[in-house]
């Protein structure tokens, strides 16, 4: 694979620096440009952001200057665009990039539930991109735009998925998420500590309404929905990172057969961000806990536990993913290498 | 009333602690004797205790000398005795007490699921004190035991009572738990801080074996379990007080009628204990949050909010209690009161 | 003393919500009016506040509908307003109110550095109120302006005023301090979760200008600073109330002496905020602490521990305060109580 | 270097666990046995340990059987043991182990400040270790003990020693310390969350004690001492990993001249666990911060900020350091290689 040259659009904010520390290095990708609001454009990347993660500025990235958002300042050698804009500008800037020939993958909600858009999880639904092409085609565009899910939705549906062919009618879930899902001004210190938040804006809404298209199977035109409900109720509590997810499932199954099932979810051979274990189960009543499991497999793993019978039938269980990397940045580059790797890049 | 002599076995530990904190100044009783293992006994109470409540230990009872935990050592002159002994104790000391004359107001699990044994909170089922002449006639007994439910399960009946007219048949409920509820060692700060645990030993079997019992009715012999299931999944947070759940429950009714049964839950006239709204019902999006509602009416208060329809049927809300007063000490204070009023004591 | 009408200017904010809360039922002072920016002016108070305290809006204000925060704009009837503003709009808006003729007791930075400003802690240093008269004088003002100082100064002033007569020159003081001292977005989660932040803008130089004025003597016509130079170190940890300090000072003096004049502090008898014994010195090891001891005396009393003998001379000890009561919006309140007993309101 | 088989006394307990973590793939030493308590010894180290660190048992313990603590029972191919036993227990297991020819590097504070014991940190002081001989003769001795400071002494004697050429005389440290430093349950979550302690039992002691010994010089026989007081204030705050430590420092030097004496410390070239740069020097206002530079080169490089002018006289500054890996487990590693690399090692 040569090196493919990608940007980061909304490079300074807590998505975009996660992008930026998980590119450093890539096999296949090369951060050539990094964009972000008319107030950075111009300035070295150093400069502009106010870094918080644990590991420096990559050495590269330090001295990048800023470019705007805009796809007309993009370099044109730029193949690929990851996108952590806000979902009112991504709706008008992602368009943009993809009329002009940049493959977007997003992590913005402004077009995950379009009809012609692939809301991807490559070891859930990667046949979806199967509407590239129509995609393309309805759209007049050289690019494209894929999505990947909601934070929480991902980790969830990533357990679903195994349970499909288990009888899976209906899903109801619970959350406990973390405050790096706000961004890093999202949740004050007087509203978190010594307290849980039981809201969070939208959140719900995005659980219930995105893992039926996720599921769903394409049949050559359409995604058809997958014939599930989900019921979500999502509280913040004073994490870092990690989303912790109590969830009942309504399925025709012993709890071994559970485990069974999401112990073998398929990881994408080839692609540097898969997983080689998509679905860590364990067997420890007290796991998967956020601090101590978060980073595996670099933070691309999704651990689950507690997997038991419910009181009068179907399972429960407790899940458990980093929402930054896996939740975010992460699955946008998963979902990259994987369009890449499919022959999608023009 | 005139003033009644009540007594507290586990003095020193974190139930015991709220147990001295709220009996101070209680218009009907009077804290004549602490109790406490035979390590303690003999010492002054403020010496024998690692005192962690933010008010001061209540002056009279810092040169109180400790007792050990045996019935004959009580006084006589005694006639009500809070237990929080660890269930183990309790089972063997609690029936010794009753044998002896004393009424036992528990907080401990040992005798919660026995048959002759009322499982009180009176505001929900305060008829089930007609149990006590069964169990002294049964048992022998000159005194009596009643108990009340395990912590997260109080707030829960309450928020159920008032559903039982509306059709109420399952129960889904994920809790988010303060560490107050382990007691003061029981969650060491490198499990919790920056950390979820998604287990808490026994919890869920208690929330689901309990509720039924609560919320049955007596047939003038014996309880009759109400018919209603329900599935817990435990979570213990970083939070000090206030115990959150997520609950999704299978009624009739609108949100309208659930938020107008939740606010008439009646409470008990004349009892100091008594809130004179055991539950509060709010509209706010956010709340509630244990931070900021977990002392509403000194603690004795239920917060619901997010009262809303589900999304295939049925009604999903989230509630607070303060878990070691509403859900520990203030719970037996008030059986302990609902008792004295009705004329039980001895 | 007749009800005194008060007015309370930047309202809605962390502080100004402190003033609301704590001036509730106040013996003297009713509140008659709450200023705040445009964008909240003609809103009752409870549409405009996003109130974080842990107890309820106060009845009485909930629909008093703001008014905006010129001078004009306030009820002539009011006597005193409480000035929680930022330090840049205090400059110019406190000027306008003193020269109007009210009453300004201020919580802000602007002022206090003015020679003819009292710097004021009753039980430290109530003379300085004599400047008062001069202010008047020189300024052609019918009101006046009176300062608190910063939070973190004031629990220190107060236990650095019992040590000026046991030879104090030296002192060195690294804080612990709160989140709540930033205001309510002041501090993000993400910031300080599992985290310590070694800076707070501007607050060393407040803690090291301030109390030589503070610790000053009033000589008829001026406030000669007093002769000690503190040198500080400011910490932001994840604490929601309550500041922390460890202090070293140059005195002549054994721990008993020391701890023995700290106890000895006087309180301003007959000042409803004025708390019955301003320090409270504790002789357990691990004492004070802020969840534990930032309420004593509803937050006014400054709490001592670990007063000990340094390494080569001097005394080394610990001191705990809340920051927004005894550090703010209560200080701001017992200024006033001083002048309004004083005979100062106009 | 041929591979160096090692053992660890304490295995089971949070600094033996890091122990285990740091040695996974060390290029020159291969964990050959885990020893622990009697009621761990026999069972396989998986199910005797309680891991809490976030990346999983090294492969190739997992199923190690636990060895007793006693010197008899440790394997003779064995060279090193690493010691984090309790400081009453390590008084006297250590002394066995160096009587039967093995080299201790302890972790313990029993043998620190004994006038024959290294007290190493390699940066600052290896030519310490030629105490090593002498000890060996006055004791009998074939195998040794070396010992490291105390978790806080060691990341503040890293920064005092390059101001020994600068004219240090006097230190004034105030400690904000994590959690971890008290082992998995020495620290309730109850008596941290949304709190500091203010005391840390004999910690300020060691901080005191130790500088002298550790920054003195060895003259061919003994260390004498270097002339100079350290005066230690220590607190307890809810972080997880890392020391943060305010420090004065009686120096004649500006802040310039301290930044680059500091950031000139030198590594020990060639040993695996020596950072390229043992102290960096930060110029942020708001650096170093435990949660973001606590991993800085695995934890074993000191961070160092706000270095500046105090207000007389003198310099005040930052630091930071991993207090298990810097200040504990890789001190051990980092004093056992330069003791193979010198040819210690019998």
């Amino acid at each position: 694979m040569p090196q493919i040259q990608v940007g980061v659009l909304g490079a300074t904010g807590a998505v975009g620096q996660r992008f930026c520390q998980l590119l450093e290095g890539h096999p296949w990708f090369e951060v050539a440009a990094l964009a972000a609001s008319e107030r950075s454009a111009g300035k070295h990347y150093q400069d502009a952001v106010d870094w918080r993660l644990s590991t420096p500025i990559p050495e590269g990235l330090r001295e990048l200057r800023i470019i705007p958002t805009r796809a007309d300042d993009m370099p044109k050698d730029v193949k690929i665009v990851f996108s952590s804009l806000p979902a009112d500008i991504a709706a008008q800037v992602e368009a943009e990039y993809a009329r002009e020939g940049f493959v977007v993958s997003s992590n913005a909600a402004s077009y995950r539930m379009f009809d012609d858009v692939p809301l991807l999880i490559p070891e859930v639904n990667k046949e979806h991109a199967k509407l590239i092409p129509l995609q393309r085609d309805q759209r007049g565009w050289d690019g494209c735009i894929v999505t990947n899910p909601n934070c929480s939705t991902i980790m969830l549906a990533m357990t679903l998925k195994p349970l499909m062919g288990l009888g899976l009618t209906d899903v109801k879930v619970a959350t406990l998420q973390a405050v790096s899902g706000a961004g890093y001004t999202g949740v004050s210190s007087m509203a978190i500590l010594d307290n849980v938040v039981p809201y969070i804006g939208g959140e719900e809404e995005k659980m219930q309404n995105e893992p039926p298209k996720l599921l769903g199977t394409f049949n050559g035109e359409r995604i058809i929905n997958a014939d599930i409900t989900v019921s979500a109720i999502c509280n913040r509590v004073p994490v870092i990172d990690g989303h912790t997810e109590s969830v009942w499932v309504d399925v025709v199954a012993s709890p071994e057969q559970v485990k069974e099932a999401m112990a073998s979810l398929e990881p994408l051979i080839g692609l540097p961000f898969s997983p080689k274990r998509p679905i860590v189960v364990r067997d420890e009543d007290d796991r998967p806990q956020p601090r101590l499991d978060r980073d595996v497999n670099h933070g691309m793993t999704v651990s689950v536990g507690r997997v038991r019978r419910d009181v009068v039938k179907g399972i429960k269980y407790t899940l458990l993913g980093h929402n930054t990397v896996r939740g975010a940045a992460g699955a946008s580059i998963l979902n990259a290498e994987m369009l890449a790797d499919a022959g999608y890049l023009t």
